[in-house]
């Protein structure tokens, strides 16, 4: 197991030009040692969400490399889009891979965000520090920091409260700033109710969020998506509550309100433990461990020992 | 993904010698280009299972060198144990790994017993072919294959009939036959019910298995195991008859008895697509696929390319 791995989400604001998508994810993908998992493009909104894992030295190198990259393929001036944005790479979330992953955690991806904020800072480019790494408890918040977008930014960039964390105090018209910032994993999870009444989705969130006294770790909202009723759940803390257990609280509670759960829904990726608690779960199979699944003994880990087995 | 890829089983006879034991597993473990994925060693039946992986060519040659590390290690004459063996290396079962991890087929692992049955012959050992690679019909059944044990080989391999594949026609002492054979990829599932009584287990198993018109691919038997009934199924075919609904008309047919699953055990192991199948099916998430496992990107596939997503 490598001692710390991390995840990085960036967004960048290109979600059309095929080949300046191409040129940004290359920079990251010929990077040593990072590995891309996955790249999502959204011509509506005209952004772009790559997903890439290592450990803290080449995802650093990989970021900056990167934040060049759309510092040069985006002219953020001739950038349209529905998403407010306030640079070319636009916001850089670090996320820690803990356990049973790596040993990671909040506090080194803070740090992370820091060291890569640095760097990127001396490209040139304004950077705020968000979230775990956040430098000030108003700046904690990615909504606060970019509020109103490029625009809002560069309205309020000579404010000593929003005096960027590295680079220059002034907006570059081209690239704009960039929010570097660390989170805890989480496993965004929906669960679409067979109603298009939102009042019950919001009803089912109240019951099982862990802010209203529902399940620890479990952040809910109700929404409505394409006409139905949607649970949209964060679960901070899969060790406390897991996929199984959210779930099946969504499906009781949508039951006293008259709604059954119809289908669910991940968004992005998730650790090949949640997918077998799932299987302990409702298979009644407590022992189900990696060691049954025959890819974890085939696939040689990335920064592993190639040895498995007894 | 390789072209072709095979696990390969060997029961050996020994479980008790640590030393032997392990010597015997590094004859596999140095060979080059295979993978050792579970070594299961029994004291009581003085016998182990070892699994191993691997593309044709260096799972045949770890096969020899398993033989011929079995027949230096074990002195069969010397050993007793519960389990009925003809041999040092006992049985060598080799599986296709299909879809989704190879192209390998049944007749593929019929065409590799046969060419490691040949090699393991010119060792010097008796080799019998059996399962999708035997022969002729009746040494199909690897039960019929090793009726009395090596005393009982010992008094038919004069006979025609039982005349060895491979190999010298009289049976060395020390060493024994090898029963070298090729059958399907399955699952060996068994559920625990809430009772002792092996009737129900029994009730169960006719209803579901495919032979008395229940689910495609499934055979069953009602066993009693440490004074609980238990239903005992292999799926021969996850394609057509998965785990969950396996275990749902389990659940079903023992409800109908006034019985309840308390829990279940899979025994080897299985695919990571059959894991993601339970959760798929549970979770009622259809589009639930190996690219949204974190793992399933960050481990570099062994045969693969090192390339993964977008």
């Amino acid at each position: 197991m490598p001692p710390r791995l991390f995840e990085a989400v960036p967004n960048f604001s290109e979600g059309r030009d095929v080949g300046k998508i191409s040129r940004i994810a290359d920079s990251v993908r010929n990077s040593l040692d990072v590995r891309v998992l996955g790249l999502h493009t959204d011509p509506d909104h005209n952004r772009s969400v790559l997903t890439f894992v290592g450990e803290e030295a080449p995802i650093l190198r990989a970021s900056v490399a990167l934040a060049r990259a759309c510092a040069t393929e985006i002219d953020l001036a001739a950038q349209s889009g529905v998403h407010p944005r306030m640079g070319s790479l636009d916001v850089l979330p670090f996320v820690p891979l803990g356990q049973p992953l790596s040993d990671a955690t909040l506090e080194d991806a803070a740090s992370l965000a820091k060291r890569a904020g640095e760097a990127i800072g001396s490209l040139g480019l304004p950077v705020y520090l968000y979230g775990a790494a956040a430098s000030a408890p108003h700046r904690t918040h990615l909504a606060d920091v970019r509020r109103g977008g490029y625009e809002g930014l560069a309205a309020r960039i000579g404010d000593p409260m929003w005096r960027p964390d590295f680079g220059p105090e002034k907006l570059p018209a081209s690239s704009g700033a960039v929010a570097v910032g660390a989170r805890p994993f989480l496993v965004a999870f929906n669960a679409y109710l067979d109603t298009d009444d939102v009042e019950v989705a919001r009803a089912v969130a109240g019951e099982v969020r862990e802010r209203d006294g529902g399940l620890p770790g479990v952040k809910a909202l109700g929404l409505e998506v394409g006409g139905r009723a949607q649970v949209s759940m964060n679960l901070t803390d899969l060790g406390r509550t897991s996929i199984p257990v959210a779930l099946e609280a969504v499906r009781r509670s949508a039951g006293r309100h008259g709604a059954r759960v119809e289908s669910t829904e991940l968004v992005g990726l998730v650790p090949m433990t949640a997918v077998l608690e799932v299987a302990r779960y409702y298979l009644a199979l407590p022992e189900l461990g990696p060691e049954h699944v025959l890819e974890a003994g085939l696939w040689e880990r990335g920064h592993g020992t190639s040895e498995s087995g007894p």
